[in-house]
């Protein structure tokens, strides 16, 4: 065969047992390898030709596993790892005003939110997650943490009326996401969206500066969208129309909008999403556990909304674990439908990655295993006792496997998690978080 | 202080950080001993009083964790572990009638059942679980595999009406189970129920004779009951009447009667289950993914029906995990109430222990912490990073511990499982296992 002289120098060949490239849809390749130069996939073929063509610094064999595109958390509040359990077993609103608000004002400063996001960020890359969509205060600090752990985040520059220790009214929480936003161009992980809290938290008159502000940065929108009855109800009251009515009329319904939760939405405002080109970050977990409700997710894909999936944050969820957000997205859609057959495990799979690339307007790099995307992937391994035997290995990764099966982690060729260690976080570095908030926070235990 | 002769020789004793003992309700210890002998709690104390009064043979610290009583899954077909994953995202009468009793009808034998057991007992014992209810053809082979695996079982005297390799008819069932049931007898890991499928596969002659077998042997009684609403279409087409009205006629209605199921109840049938005492093996993921739809568990306790937890057979779940089942039951009892406050952490936990050990009728013996009581016990670390801060180590247990969080299952004071080892399964076993049936059952995927 060839000589060594006519191999292609790369950094990193990942041989792997299966691949599931999400693109093209329902494909399951095996013994396939993918070849990755500066960060990015420059091949993916057969193991065999692989090794006839290219001299790789490093080649990783995963024999019994399956790879898949990095996870992509399209909800989250990464910094409230610090208040997971804080004060569960209570509704939406008595959660927020008792417990979660009270805490928050007391303690959260850029440490808190540099810290939980930490925290978070280790909790996420063990269990094959390599992208966040973030909401919270002081993203500059969440910025650190995730540009330390190696993860890609989309953080929401967050705007609401009331003032905390981040700002002081909504025009100062714009400014210093502005600040923000600048402050990490040229970081490759870092991007970001305006991220006013919800219809109830902010203003009209800061909607129509957010849609101006979106348009000339051209950003993405993220908010927290018709979570509950309760919120409808007021916006009734208030403004004489739903939320989502509101968000229209504001003129923030675009293919840039990211609506967290949609739990409760009429026909024709499933409609109105598909027109807009709206996505949807579904939050099974949350929902569930808030008692807000059951989003309509099989309804909302066969009316072509774009659906994504998320986890919430820690304290409404408890768990960043896009493998339980799987497992429950598909299960519940199916239960609530009435239809076994609806999210399928490679949709399930699909809400998971290609989904919410595309609701993050990131599809161009992230969300599949296709030639010329940045290489965010995640080896998760099939041959445990309790994923076996093993007769459609999809299957087995949405409904039988757990995170615990994760393996490696991968950002841009770099790998970020392996088998219980993190390569730019310490396990001391955890401890003395942990020690640090858990005293302060105790308090505002429920 | 005492001198050693003072000391109280006992077998074991196990300091935990938290104990869970269930009863009494609501209840969380800190620092305490459980003190074993003979396969029994004789004491439970402060470990500073514990070393002062007590000598042991050997003394397990577990400085980071919490002991709760060994869960009990209280429905499952264990031998079906060798048919995880073979037909997922179909509707429960395709799933059977297309895949599963296919490959059941070509390959179900004495191997068959004790193999599949086997796996699934590695699977329930590294997961925390103690004891399992279950229901499939040849219980004597699965009473080997739990009595080689030391869990306890209590095995269902499978009835149905169709032949299959393990009986000809309905009488032979019986006749098989009963010969089965006598030879398990002194045997303290195995116990009976007889197993009637389902109200759709057996007829109201062998129903009545289950009912007169039942009291002459003082046996329970397990079945299927108001899965899906074809199962109930169907009996009133037939009998004219509901199935759960069905089994009230013929008697079957009592204290020693488990449903599983039970997702579709009208108002009046969970009144009449609570008066005759009968038990729901509430089984949220395998309801969800058939698309069966959501038992009505909050209903259902309110108006004082004991409901337990099952995960089903591998082949509709597809993980035998009660910390799965736990955080599902209570996340569905919430999302589908609309009341946050529903089946609270320390609830589902009971759910998953002392209310199955009710519906068994083994209260006495297992499902809390108490003195008298068997030393089924399982260890929980909470010291994760995915499990720090912790503000309530209950809630913990059930909202963010997975079952990769289990270190420790004990059997009567026997440990069973320790940290991915077990004490009378070898992995290499499984490894046979899984290549004896894998290249057999892949012919019937999905």
């Amino acid at each position: 065969m060839n000589s060594s002289n006519n191999l292609v120098p790369v950094d990193l060949i990942i041989e792997a047992r299966w691949l599931c490239p999400i693109t093209p849809q329902n494909t399951l390749l095996e013994h396939q390898a993918v070849v990755i130069q500066f960060g990015k996939i420059i091949d993916i073929c057969a193991i065999t030709l692989a090794n006839i063509q290219y001299q790789a610094n490093e080649v990783v064999q995963l024999a019994e596993h399956m790879l898949i595109p990095g996870l992509i958390n399209l909800h989250t509040h990464a910094a409230m790892n610090l208040m997971r359990g804080l004060a569960d077993d209570l509704p939406l609103m008595p959660w927020l005003e008792q417990h979660i608000w009270p805490a928050e004002k007391k303690h959260v400063s850029e440490d808190f939110a540099r810290d939980g996001t930490l925290l978070a960020c280790a909790e996420m890359l063990s269990g094959g997650i390599t992208t966040f969509n973030d909401m919270y205060y002081f993203p500059q600090a969440a910025a650190l943490a995730a540009t330390q752990a190696g993860m890609r985040a989309n953080l929401g520059l967050l705007v609401i009326e009331f003032p905390s220790a981040y700002a002081s009214d909504a025009d100062d929480y714009l400014q210093k996401g502005f600040i923000a936003h600048d402050s990490w161009r040229g970081n490759a992980l870092i991007s970001s969206s305006i991220a006013p809290h919800a219809p109830y938290t902010v203003s009209n008159k800061t909607f129509e500066s957010i849609v101006t502000y979106a348009e000339q940065l051209g950003l993405g929108i993220h908010t927290h969208l018709h979570e509950t009855h309760d919120e409808i109800a007021q916006s009734e009251e208030q403004f004489g129309m739903r939320p989502i009515q509101r968000m229209a009329q504001l003129g923030l319904l675009g293919p840039n909008f990211v609506a967290a939760h949609g739990v409760h939405l009429l026909n024709h405002e499933i409609d109105m999403l598909a027109e807009y080109g709206c996505h949807i970050a579904h939050c099974p977990t949350s929902n569930l556990k808030l008692a807000s409700g059951i989003a309509p997710v099989a309804q909302l894909l066969a009316q072509g909304v774009n659906v994504g999936l998320g986890t919430d944050g820690a304290a409404s969820n408890n768990r960043l674990d896009m493998f339980a957000e799987m497992r429950l997205g598909a299960l519940l859609a199916k239960g609530t439908s009435g239809d076994a057959t609806v999210v399928p495990a490679h949709q399930a799979l699909e809400m998971a990655t290609i989904n919410a690339a595309k609701a993050l307007g990131m599809e161009a790099k992230i969300g599949s295993i296709e030639i010329g995307k940045l290489a965010d992937l995640t080896a998760v391994k099939l041959s445990d006792f309790n994923t076996s035997p093993c007769y459609d290995p999809v299957s087995h990764l949405v409904y039988a496997c757990g995170r615990e099966h994760v393996t490696h982690t991968w950002v841009a060729g770099e790998l970020r998690y392996n088998n219980g260690m993190f390569a730019n976080i310490e396990p001391n570095e955890l401890k003395e978080i942990i020690n640090t908030w858990q005293p302060k926070l105790r308090q505002h235990k429920h």
